[in-house]
């Protein structure tokens, strides 16, 4: 069995639409500069700290957004006070986002399925989906797909299992959460080159979107498929210790374009479709050079990916959030016709590709 | 949209057969007479000993299977290292489960579309799936769902969510795994009523199982559902601290199944059967209430609980693992009859009920 397992047949019957994603990003900016100036402050005696200042300088991020000023990032207050803080601004930050995600899609919480709910920096157990929909109003008959170690390819992976439960249930709704606060993270006492790298890289961010079941404005999902790189799953992973969560990145990592574009290209070739040759690209803005890299192994135009470079350039790598905003930035730009056809990638551990391919369309009648 | 969403006209056209789960519990017994001489010992100045030594000697449990000898299990060595066991312990013990699911299935690694990976007893970014891909041979293409936030109800959602994964995906296979050490979440210093009731109820097991997409033998799944109880997500939860999960159970839970019994009898209705009349049932033994108050509110003999009830009192309460570990003891005895209509429910933390319908049916024709 491969992995297309006969979507095809059922897309004909079955429509999902990924509408309109909500973004916000909190209120305290830090720019590169500011960033580079903190990395030369706190790491002056650090042997590689050229290497690290270069390296940052070079992500192609402006600026971040945090959910709290920066020297209230650099103080790690204990793993106990960080859970607190990460269920506080769930708490503050997510509904908003939520509701506007649900009135770009015309729909109410009543009208929803399943929340796939993602988010790798921080853990609670009940997920947030069971406050969201005591709080929101969605109905008790939600289903909740909660998941949290699929890091950035759980914006992939969320599209990928919603376009799924609509062909289960044709006519269902989904709602997608990226909640992603990567400066919880943070960890004064790691100092390897990757670890200062991704303190210059990562930003807070939450998104949201619906996947309609019928009906809607955006790109209708057609295919799905997922890739691990084999033998790669140690190069971007958590140590989970008693101050939380400490990210590992290898330094093979920005790299990985390379076996994975053939696996972009096969996926869209058991939907008939050309991967260099598409109209969209929504990708994974890991770092600069997982952009440049497969614009030049799919031998695609760099252009194709000015959505997901600017979310890189004006938040940073957003985790799982980025498609999502890169998405939103496609909807801004109105520059997508009905039958464009497009990809979506999300990349994260494993090293797992998370891929949909799906057609924009635009709803004849809006409303429900 | 009502939660049945369309799946009976999916279910005509493919299948979605839950087969034989392969179970193993470790070698480190403790008997509940070793739990009480304990609980005696280490809290002994407890106000409320008398009551704790009450709960426990009324959980139903005989014996629970531990990863580590008990002098180990109440020596907390700090979140680092438990981390470190966890994923040791995942390695040494999960593949051969695996296998032997694999086997009962009669399939090869190769063709399972879909591991859906269910733990909340530990954490691992990346999802275990990734090691077990590239150690047991699986596809690079198969798709992972780890979810580690749905507690006891994560068993439960496994199957809907691989029985929703078949609907979408006629003919693909699915492997289930729920790995839980719930002796690695023992907090010395907690001492609730509800922890030291806990301590004495929870086991280490590893389940796992195959959904197949054609033929098997087994629970052929029909319908699924989900439902929150409203206003109960603090019922059931995890505070998240620099010591790791710290267990955290209302009073109230167990009375949670008379506001669950309506729930489980109005899908069983969408699916036009009657919850009180069915052929089998395997129902999450959280503890020895939910069994009793289950059968009365949905007036079904105490009998029929008895799969739950063997597994409640060999291996205590094991998590996500079960209702996979009580339907292979239905498997053993051998009384199910093709045709026989069946319920299965998980409970958790939301509070969360995943309900499945299926009816049991024989491969005719065994192999591919």
């Amino acid at each position: 069995m491969d992995s297309s397992c006969g979507s095809q047949s059922v897309r004909r019957r079955s429509m999902a639409v990924l509408c309109k994603p909500a973004i916000t990003v909190p209120e305290y900016v830090i720019t590169v500069e500011d960033t580079l100036e903190l990395a030369r402050r706190l790491h002056s005696d650090h042997p590689q700290l050229d290497l690290v200042l270069d390296l940052i300088a070079h992500t192609g991020v402006q600026k971040r957004h945090l959910i709290q000023p920066i020297e209230k990032v650099l103080q790690h207050p204990g793993f106990d006070e960080r859970s607190a803080v990460y269920e506080a601004q769930t708490k503050e930050r997510v509904p908003a986002v939520v509701r506007r995600a649900l009135d770009q899609a015309e729909l109410e919480p009543q009208q929803i399925d399943l929340i796939i709910y993602v988010s790798c920096t921080g853990f609670m157990m009940p997920p947030p989906t069971a406050w969201l929909m005591n709080t929101m109003g969605f109905r008790p008959q939600t289903r909740q797909l909660p998941i949290a170690q699929l890091g950035c390819a759980a914006g992939g992976a969320a599209v990928n299992r919603a376009h799924d439960f609509c062909m289960a249930h044709p006519g269902a709704n989904v709602l997608i959460v990226a909640c992603e606060f990567c400066s919880l993270c943070y960890q004064p006492t790691d100092t390897g080159v990757g670890t200062l790298l991704s303190n210059g890289l990562f930003g807070d961010a939450i998104a949201a979107a619906v996947v309609r079941g019928n009906g809607g404005t955006g790109m209708s999902l057609e295919h799905n498929g997922s890739y691990v790189i084999p033998e790669t799953e140690s190069w971007i992973s958590y140590a989970v210790r008693s101050t939380g969560f400490h990210f590992q990145l290898d330094k093979r990592v920005p790299g990985t374009m390379e076996p994975l574009a053939p696996a972009l290209s096969a996926l869209a070739e058991e939907h008939r479709w050309n991967a260099s040759k598409l109209d969209f690209y929504i990708i994974h803005a890991g770092g600069p050079r997982i952009l440049d890299d497969l614009s030049r192994f799919l031998d695609v135009p760099q252009e194709a990916f000015r959505f997901s470079r600017a979310t890189l350039t004006e938040y940073g790598n957003i985790a799982s959030a980025v498609v999502l905003d890169a998405l939103a930035r496609m909807f801004d730009d109105a520059s997508a016709l009905d039958g464009d056809r497009g990809l979506m990638a999300g990349f994260g551990p494993g090293i797992t590709a998370e891929m949909a391919l799906g057609t924009w369309t635009s709803d004849p009648a809006p409303g429900e």
